[in-house]
């Protein structure tokens, strides 16, 4: 894996506004943000993309989502907020190592999405073929 | 907590495309997909917002998107996509039951975003009040 701003921040080389930290999981503001109290949570165990992480690592990232919410919610005075997390340059990811973004909405600031959705077609046979990777 | 779409799938009362269920989270997919292979990640646990989910659902949540998003990429063939959880009505919240999208990005479909970024202006004083939050 090649290193990463994220990694040279683990690594303690940059600097970072660190608002939380545990053995597994690192959170800080981030330095360009979407809104007030834009804040990213990287875990400590270095991963390109979600579907490279382990599984503790990503359960240890979850786990601190809900607390660190709160306290972004609690500082900024936002009620709403995105999480959101990109792997892979086609789906925005610019950083690699894995990352997810909580994106507080706050005076009309925040994530703007498109939600162009289709109808869902052969639901039962990708489900089938999704469970069968699964499995 | 009023009854959602998402509590009548748990209840069994609602019937949905499974692709992956334990004792704490169910994934199923979405009936709107922005993608396909669209997915939905659910604690069981009911809870509105990410910030009112307990520790423990919202670590095996997190435990368990790897290995469902390695199962997307696979059955569709797709090697980018983005995890997006929703909070709140102005934040595109639709379903007020805590649900991860995994969206991979198939044929030019998938999540699209706009990303209008400022730059970081008070950091350390932003971060130490998250900080005083979360203690």
């Amino acid at each position: 894996m090649a290193e990463t701003v994220f990694g040279k921040i683990l690594a303690g080389t940059i600097p970072c506004h660190r608002v939380y930290e545990d053995d597994q999981v690192l959170a800080f503001l981030d330095v360009g943000p979407l809104s007030k109290g834009h804040t990213l949570v990287i875990p400590k165990e270095p991963a390109e993309t979600l579907d490279k992480l382990s599984d503790d690592a990503a359960a240890a990232v979850g786990r601190v989502l809900p607390r660190i919410a709160r306290a972004v919610l609690a500082a900024t005075g936002a009620t709403s907020f995105n999480v959101l997390q990109n792997n892979g340059a086609a789906a925005h990811q610019s950083v690699f190592h894995v990352h997810f973004h909580i994106i507080p909405r706050v005076d009309d600031k925040g994530l703007e999405l498109e939600w162009d959705t289709e109808k869902l077609a052969d639901g039962e046979a990708l489900a089938a073929k999704i469970r069968a990777a699964l499995s």
